[in-house]
């Protein structure tokens, strides 16, 4: 595509996903590994602009603390080198055996503690790399015995521990934002906190309830049947959209994740349109990291790593684009307003009116027009059309 | 099945649920209407507590005020001859064709206004008939095509209308508790509020949160892939659950409202085991009705119907029972204990403790014995094959 | 968009599609009737060319003969004005109660026997009308209780029902060939023939097994997770892709017959290369009539039907044509030709090879360069994105 | 509970199951490595009748010539010394990365043709061991790029291989039959041949298809939303269900491999009912080994694995126990009369009617009781509540 990928659109990789070997449940991994540093530098090259990480992806687990040095300067050399950033960084509570009944939630305390401690190392790191955004993905907080997980204590460890930690970074000057990350299930066959919905009305319960929001992914919502774009809005909405993860996937069954776009790429379009472009007449919504997580192909050797990893920060760009076209549109706009579209921000009620008034408004009920309203069209399917008609690029103005 | 339902079992229906006649999309009605005080004494004499209803359940849209009064006054009469109560009641705002783009969301302003003069003036009927709990199902309230919805815009009209609504109630001395009903999608393409979580988000951004809850139904959550006794577990933790709708639903598909236990049968065991124990040691978690909402299979008469309807109930106490069993159990108790389901609720930190305190905690980390907590096994296949035998009633203690 | 539907590309709709009133499971019809001679000269002028329906589409169920009478000879006149052709006729076995456990494979005999007269009965005027594809879809021959229904027993009555339509056709010299069409679910629990492999299966196993093959509906497929476009290339396979339905659909849940390409666009595309490109140098597979088997939305009037049945038109003719810019592409032939893909079409033996002969090749087994292999790139995220590429009109040759 | 399998159950397990070391996508391996040997006595010991294998389950991969000798050699005494027999055996073509797009369908040539010897080494081995049933699951015959691999091309090359294989068996007097096991997705974005019902139509289409059949497993076919009862009973009908995976699963998911009976219990009840019990007034369907293919929960010790496994095999003998008693009870009878469950079998039309006689049979149609047919009930609610009522052993009589 036409579109080259800079700095200032942001975009950021996890260093699991390109650096990802390609070991699945059934097979052998089928690419070396890949150095982070390497990672840094070809990404730049690629027109990224931030890296992210969970402790184990950089440091490899059982490392003596002069081989952690050593990679960790050797990263900072590299950030350096190349000007890229590391936005966000994350905690690994789901590889080791130990974790095998998750971290924060596990039934064994010793455990829980340990799962504290292991973050509160990263979040050091993190710190000293200069990340923002701290993310937490419970994938091993759940259970597959519903008789042998008390989720009510559950949720109180989660709260304990997420709490616990907000005041760690608080008490040290780090700054950072906590984002919860949902997912319904797998590898657990369900976890705590399945989808945004969950994670949000999680946060309400916490005492740092104002520095914690959500890291939604495309595919994870998707698995469970959910609209990405209307989660994200949702959080949006309160709030809570301090970063997010994009990919792909085919509705429920094991994640996949695909580049951002070859799942339900006209919902891809939808999100863009969202973070970008925002309400009806509105503007960007999101200001962080574009952060893809995704996993390149088994099937690939590193050309096809850095093929679909191009392919994510280009199909974003190109919906972008097209998007602004579809909101830039007189049709659409048009559309848009005869689908009164920006007319639900306005409120249903008067201003200051009561329920009494709404009471004695014989306009509203006595009056209603039934037939007129029940035989209205409301011009969705021309939207659509359109909408569709400007991804692929043939708009006619 | 041995077990006979009673009044104080406070099984409760949907008048809409025996008395549906069985249209569906493909096809035509295969049952007669059912009257209201037909479906009172009935389901009384099956032993059944409560009776709830639409609107337009009860009165037929386009009803006189003559013939509304009329309907009211006879199934006032029944309740009054059978003791029944009316525990809940609801609206319908998604059978007229005016709320095929929703109720309080939708993007006409003039349908917004009628659907709460709509919601008002049902819930003056509720108050009249004993209703404690009004539920909101926005079956409607949702999208097909992303462009065409200002999600952000309709959670604020949401949010309006609920407030307005609950303004009402206290207003009116109704002293009604609200509690919504999420559902994935079904007849929208994608519904807003789609499951637990996005309900519970959603009403911690209330002006009146403190009376606004959730009814979940079964399905509903299964149809997202969710697990619904995690689901209502964190309800409980967020003292959200202010109704219940128990049914049977076979995964990612169309909503199947089957009876109770049908669809996935170990999982409605774990759902009463939580309504009825609670935690390791606990008590009931839930008071209100058990409210069935599932539809007869469409190949029946009304003797399925009803057949059904009983089989609802059965099937309930049945779990209820051998669910107080297996918490008896002295094999489940030891099995519980090794496998540490009631240690969860022990806090992570000891009493008092802060971060700095487990930080030189060497115990927690440098000295934590990974080996042991990697190679530990949990118990859970042990739990889970005492919770079948339990379940088939062939426990051996 | 630019492309104009014109009668050559051969683009029908069931009467059933913009006739649909939108009354569903949850709410009444929100469009008037459609008579049939409307449609026709409507879809004549949006550049169809065909149009298909059910008995009881054309006919209403209950009109008496003369009425019946009327209503063909309209019919026949309005395609004879306009020149479109029925290309596909089939019966509505579902919508009538009596069908409520199925057609050909209810319980009740005397059912089974109605539901051969009532498609024998429609054979005629399908064959009057000149269609040459009569389509079986058995919506209602299923179960929602596994005890209840013998499935062996079934398919057998399903064959016994085939069979004979088949000989009718035959005897009647109707030069009719049969297409079956699967879904998964919905109206029933589970369906009979739930998918394209069931229905290839039940086929191999009848006596007119020649003149019967399928009609694939897109979203019936993706309700049961399976790729659409792998699933006709199977029925090509075995030469059975007598008919097909394009629609969209958004993976399992309610069967949602959105406009083609509204569910996954990406896999659309690679359908509409099947049919149209066939393998790499290949030809088109399939010559029947492009067939749009879809709900307008129902939040539409008229102009909304319209508006949708134009989009299903225009979106596959830009598929068409944007998957031969693909095909003819330099750079992708060149990516197809590294990922090998036509060399798949070379046998895996040689010619005259037997297993003696590749038993004893070496370079087969002891010599085979496992680590070339594993390590090899296949290359296919390389035609992902140049797929994507074209998909969006923004590739570079 | 109180059964105990005994060899007279032909209850199997695969090696990998209790010797899977649980080691996922997301995670390091929980258990040590089990050797085959220590399996066979511990599996004969809790019951089981027959241990089942992929060549490098038994094998490790890149074994010597005298490992492999010394580890078949003990493998055989412990069968030897235990009476177990190896029912089934089959390949691993999913493990290795050479195998990353597949092994008989492999864009790569050389992969196929060193796929075939593999295959023919370990049936070598299978045969040797006595194993009269051979399975291929083709895990990796895919694709995630639907551009990037020509189906028919494709199953041109199963076909290829199948059939040489077969070729192979006859040839070396082997004896062996075939059965491919199904699945939709994962390891693969979509498999090849993803369902009972395409992998049916396949087997139609081969040279020996006779000595072909299918491997159906529980949890792949819901993965697909598909009754595995119904799926069996067609492969039944075919004459097809050459072999049998049991396990659990819960819906469109990721692949679970749970106990059998801990997905959908309920479905799995029929499952035993069909194999054991048959049509009504039948007899066993199926004589082979009742064969489990899970994995035990990652979060359990070999303890907890064997826990699992005689779980397996109890629950079995619980549901053929109550399916009898099911079978046998007056009140099933008398409902599966009312149900007309037996009528079924019962061809619609007459003896030697043709379509000429049944289309003057005014009975049929022109006098019909369309109005008994369409209110008339038939009892599926009854069935299916005592189905349960049995399932959990309330039955009253």
């Amino acid at each position: 595509m036409a579109l080259i990928p800079t700095r200032e659109d942001k975009f950021s990789f996890g260093l699991w996903t390109v650096g990802w070997q390609a070991r699945d449940l059934f097979g052998e991994a089928t690419r070396p590994v890949l150095a982070g540093v390497e990672a840094v530098h070809k990404l730049t090259e690629l027109g990224a602009y931030g890296i992210t990480f969970h402790d184990d992806d950089l440091i490899p687990p059982g490392s003596s603390t002069a081989e952690r040095d050593r990679i960790v300067a050797e990263f900072k050399q590299a950030l350096a080198d190349t000007g890229m950033v590391v936005p966000m960084a994350t905690t690994n509570l789901f590889g080791d055996p130990v974790f095998k009944d998750g971290g924060f939630t596990s039934n064994d305390r010793s455990v829980r503690r340990y799962a504290l401690r292991k973050v509160m190392r990263n979040m050091d790191l993190a710190a000293e790399l200069g990340a923002e955004i701290y993310v937490f993905w419970g994938g091993r907080e759940g259970s597959e015995v519903d008789f042998a997980k008390d989720v009510r204590s559950a949720l109180d460890r989660y709260r304990e521990g997420i709490d616990l930690l907000a005041q760690y970074s608080i008490d040290k000057g780090y700054g950072m934002r906590f984002a919860i990350e949902p997912k319904p299930n797998e590898p657990r066959g369900d976890i705590l906190l399945p989808t945004i919905g969950h994670a949000l009305a999680f946060i309400s319960q916490l005492e740092h309830a104002d520095m914690v929001g959500i890291n939604p992914e495309t595919g994870h919502e998707q698995m469970a049947s959910l609209n990405y774009t209307h989660g994200i809005a949702q959080a949006l909405w309160q709030d809570k959209l301090f970063h997010i993860d994009l990919n792909g996937q085919k509705g429920p069954r094991y994640d996949q994740d695909m580049v951002f776009g070859y799942g339900d790429l006209l919902q891809a379009f939808s999100t863009v349109d969202l973070l970008e472009n925002g309400a009806p007449g509105g503007s960007p919504t999101y200001n962080g990291d574009r952060h893809f997580d995704y996993k390149p192909l088994r099937t690939e050797d590193m050309d096809g790593v850095w093929e679909s990893a191009l392919a994510n920060m280009e199909l974003y760009l190109e919906l972008r684009e097209r998007s602004k076209a579809f909101r830039a549109s007189p049709k659409v706009q048009e559309a848009l307003a005869a689908s009164e579209v920006a007319e639900l921000a306005q409120p249903t009620l008067n201003k200051d009116e009561t329920w009494e008034m709404l009471l004695s408004d014989e306009a509203a009920y006595e009056g209603f027009d039934r037939d007129a309203a029940a035989t209205r069209g409301y011009g969705f399917a021309r939207i659509q059309r359109l909408a569709v008609e400007h991804l692929l690029g043939v708009s006619s103005d």
